[in-house]
C-alpha cells in the first residue's frame, strides 16, 4: 500500500492535468446540442479505465446517454467488491452567469480548480479513478472494483434505474461508494446519510391565442404572465410552507436524538446570510436553517419566462408564460404521488380565464442510509486517516438519484464520502475543486479500500 | 382633385411596392442593436418626402433617432395647414413569434399586407405620403401640408416632446392629422377621441449574490422567481382591480351619456373570446369590456423571466428574476404619479429576505379630444365619403404620447383616423393592413383635405 500512495502523490500533476481534459469536454447531458460532447467524455473515461488496467471495459448505450463500465476483479473471490458509482455528465454552464473564467476550461486560482463539473462531479469520478490507478499500479487492490460512471445524473438519471435491475449480477458487490457530496469545512470530512429525492415539473399558462397589443386589449384579457405569477404565488404559505394539501403527509418526523446529532452542523442566520449573499434566510418557521435544506421537502421555481425579456420594451400581452419547477423530497415520500398532488393543486387553482398545461418530467426517490454497518465503521476509519479527523453526518439537500436504486436492487449499504466542500458553487458559477482536496480524495478512497478488506462485510 | 384621385388608382401597385421597401427596413427603435436600420428607415422617407415635391425635407436628429420632416406651403396663408404626424419606427417581431412568413418581407395574402408596421405605422405613413402625391402631382394640394414622422413611438417618443416644445412656429399649423388606430370593421369606419397615455417600469428582484444549488440551498433561501411572482400576484385585487392604493384617484369617471355613445361599440363575450383566443374575458367586474379597455387604467406585465428557461433543466435557485410592467392611464391620470405610486407599493410589499429594484423606464400622458370643432367635421364628411359611412366615435385603449404634446405645446385640435382594423395584430405576430383599407386611406385623406379648405378653422 506504500507503494500505491507514493504513486499518487508522484502522479499528481498528471492526474490533476488529466482531469482538466475532462472538465474541457461540455457534456451537459440536459442540452440535446450537446449529446456529442456527452459522448466524448464517455469515450474519455472508458480509454482511461483501459489505461489503468481496468478489464471488460465498456461504453453502454441507453436510451439516452451511455453508461461507461469497467472492473478488476483480481483481489479475489474473497475479497470484498466495491460498486463505485459517480457521473460525467454536468450541469449547463455560461461565461455571463457570472464565471470569472470560460466554465469549460480549467484555470487554478489559490488552490482550486474552477470549472463545471470540477466538484460535481467529475473531479470526484476521476479521484476515484487515480485511487485505482495507483493500486493497480502497485500490483493490485485489496478489493475488487466496479466502476459504473453514468451520463444522465443532471437529467434525473432516467436509464439508469432499468440498467441496475437488468444487471443485478454483473453488478454485485458488497458496498457501493459513491464521491458525489461535500463537506462543511476542508478540514471537517462528513458522510451523507440523507438525500433528497426530486420531481421536475413544467407549468404552462396560456390566455389568448397569440401575443396581443398590450394597450388594445389590456384590462380585458387575463395576462398569462399575471396569472402564472397568481398561481406560483399560492404555492407556498405566508409561513414558508408549501401550500400544496397532502405535500407533508409521508414526511418522517425527526427525533430529538437525531435533531440534536445535526444541530453540530447547524448555521448561524450571519454565517448564512454570507455564504448566499442573500438579505436573511427563509423557509419553514418551526425549522432551522440545516433542517429546512436536508430533512424538509420543498418546492422550488428553477426559472420562469414569457413575453419580451430582452433589453428594450414591448407593448406585449403574450399568449403563453412558462415556469419550471421541482420539489426535492425526503423520506418516505414517494415522487410520482407528489408530482400528482401538485399537478392536480394547480389545476385546482387555475382560473377560467387561461389554461394549465403541467407536466411532470422525472422523478427520484429519496434516499435514508444505516450508518451501523461495517461498511460505514471502514469510511470513518478512512476519513480518520485521510483527514486526521472523524467525520460527522449529515443530511444533504441535493439529490443522487440512483441510491435509491442500489439500496433496493442491489441491497447494497452505500456510503456517500464525499470530497468537496458545500460552498463550492456546484451548479452556479465558478464551480471549483480544491487541489488538495483531489489529492486527499485519492489517498482517503485507497485507505478506505484497506479498511474493508480488514472487516467481516458479509 | 379629379385628377389627383385618378393619379392615386393609376399609380396604386406603385405605391404599396414603395409600402413595401420601408417594411423591410427593421427599424425597431426599442433595440439598440438596430439603431443603423432605423436611421435607414428615416432616410428612405426623406427620399420620398424629396421625390413626391416636398420641400425643406430635413432628417433631424435627436438625442435617440431622428425625426423626419418635411413641406408643402403652396396652398397660400390664405388657406389651412395640417400638420400630419406619423412614426417609421416599428415593435419588435421574430418569426419564431408564431409569424407565418418572415416579419419584415411583406408578402400579400387574400387582399392583406403581412409585415411587421404594416398597420402600425409604416403603412398609414405611405398612405398619407401618397395622398400628398397625388394631389401635388396634379398641380396643388387645398392645403398646406407639414409632415412630422418620428423614430421613437414604440420606445414611448421620449426625444418628439422637447422637440414639439422648441419648433412651435415650424410647426404652427391649424389642426393635426394621425393616421395610427383602426376601426372596429372594414365598412365602419371610426374616430378615436380618447387614448391611453403610459408609464413603463423595469422591476428587479435580487435574492442571493450567485445562481445557487437549489437542493444544496432551497429551502432556506427566499427564491427571487418565487418572490417576483409573489410580489406581482399582489398588484391585481381578485376582482381585477389595480391594487396599488391611489392608482384610481384622478381618473375621470364615466357619464352616463358615454356609455351610452360607447355602447353601439360594445363587444360581446362571445365575440371576444373568438378575436383573442382567450378561454373567457377577464378585468374589472364594473364595467363592460370595451370600457375596460378605453376608459380605465390598467397594469399589464410584458415580459418576466430569471433562472433557466431554456429546453431541458436547471436545479437552479437563481440569483435574480426580473419582470417589464407597463401601466396604461387615462385622462386624468398623471405617469411620473403612477410610477412613483406603483415604485412604493412595490417596494413596500417586497419582503426582508429580497431585495426589489424599480426603475421607471418612460412615461406620456392620456389624451383626450373634443369632438365639436369644425375640424372633426371635415373628418366625418371625409369618410362618409372614402367609405360611404358616417364614422362613429371611439376611446382606444392603445397610446400615441405626442397627441398630448400637440394639444398642449401647439393648441391643435387633433384629428385621429385611422386607416387599419382593430384586430390586425398591431405588435403580435401576423401584422396586416388590408390593400383596400390602404387605398380608401389615401383616397379618404384627400378628401379630408378638401372639406378642411372648404371650412372656417380659425
Amino acid at each position: 500500500m506504500k507503494f500505491a500512495h507514493e504513486y499518487a502523490d508522484a502522479h499528481f500533476d498528471r492526474f490533476q492535468e488529466q482531469m482538466y481534459e475532462l472538465l474541457r469536454i461540455r457534456s451537459v447531458s440536459t442540452s440535446p446540442e450537446r449529446s456529442e460532447d456527452v459522448r466524448q467524455a464517455a469515450a474519455w473515461l472508458a480509454d482511461d479505465m483501459r489505461r489503468i488496467g481496468l478489464h471488460d471495459v465498456e461504453v453502454i448505450p441507453t436510451g439516452g446517454h451511455p453508461i461507461v463500465y469497467g472492473e478488476w476483479l483480481g483481489a479475489g473471490a474473497d475479497a470484498p467488491t466495491v460498486l463505485i458509482y459517480g457521473h460525467y455528465d454536468v450541469q449547463p454552464a455560461a461565461l455571463e452567469d457570472g464565471w470569472h473564467s470560460d466554465p469549460f476550461e480549467p484555470v487554478e486560482r489559490s488552490g482550486r480548480i474552477f470549472a463545471r463539473g470540477s466538484s460535481d462531479d467529475k473531479g470526484q469520478v476521476v479521484a476515484q479513478l487515480k485511487a485505482a490507478e495507483s493500486l493497480l499500479a502497485g500490483g493490485g487492490s485489496p478489493v475488487n472494483l466496479k466502476f459504473l460512471i453514468e451520463g444522465e445524473e443532471e437529467s434525473g438519471s432516467i436509464h439508469l434505474g432499468d440498467f441496475v435491475r437488468a444487471n443485478t449480477e454483473r453488478l454485485k458487490a458488497d458496498v457501493c461508494l459513491i464521491s458525489d457530496s461535500g463537506m462543511p469545512t476542508e478540514d471537517q470530512p462528513s458522510i451523507i446519510y440523507a438525500l433528497r429525492g426530486m420531481v421536475v415539473i413544467e407549468l404552462e399558462v396560456y390566455g389568448p391565442s397569440n401575443d396581443l397589443h398590450s394597450g388594445s386589449y389590456g384590462g380585458a384579457v387575463h395576462n398569462p404572465l399575471q396569472a402564472l405569477a397568481e398561481i406560483i404565488a399560492q404555492l407556498h404559505a405566508p409561513d414558508g410552507r408549501v401550500a400544496i394539501p397532502g405535500f407533508y403527509n409521508d414526511v418522517l418526523p425527526l427525533s430529538e436524538a437525531e435533531r440534536a446529532e445535526l444541530h453540530q452542523t447547524a448555521w448561524t442566520e450571519d454565517a448564512w446570510r454570507q455564504v448566499t449573499g442573500a438579505p436573511a434566510s427563509w423557509g419553514e418557521a418551526d425549522y432551522a436553517i440545516h433542517e429546512r435544506i436536508g430533512a424538509r421537502p420543498t418546492l422550488e421555481i428553477n426559472g420562469m419566462a414569457g413575453g419580451f425579456f430582452e433589453i428594450g420594451m414591448k407593448s406585449v400581452l403574450p399568449a403563453k408564460a412558462w415556469a419550471k419547477i421541482s420539489c426535492r423530497l425526503v423520506a418516505n415520500q414517494d415522487h410520482e404521488k407528489i408530482g400528482q398532488l401538485v399537478r392536480d393543486f394547480v389545476l385546482d387553482i387555475t382560473p377560467p380565464t387561461v389554461r394549465s398545461m403541467v407536466r411532470v418530467l422525472l422523478g427520484s426517490s429519496p434516499a435514508f442510509v444505516d450508518i451501523q454497518t461495517p461498511a460505514m465503521q471502514a469510511a470513518i476509519a478512512a476519513y480518520k486517516r485521510g483527514w486526521g479527523k472523524r467525520p460527522i453526518f449529515m443530511r444533504e439537500g441535493g439529490s443522487i438519484p440512483v441510491v435509491a436504486d442500489f439500496q433496493k436492487e442491489l441491497h447494497l449499504p452505500v456510503i456517500l464520502m464525499g470530497f468537496t466542500l458545500n460552498n463550492d458553487s456546484a451548479h452556479g458559477p465558478n464551480e471549483h475543486f480544491g487541489v488538495e482536496m483531489f489529492r486527499k480524495g485519492i489517498h482517503t478512497t485507497m485507505y478506505f479500500y484497506e479498511e474493508l478488506a480488514r472487516r467481516e462485510l458479509r
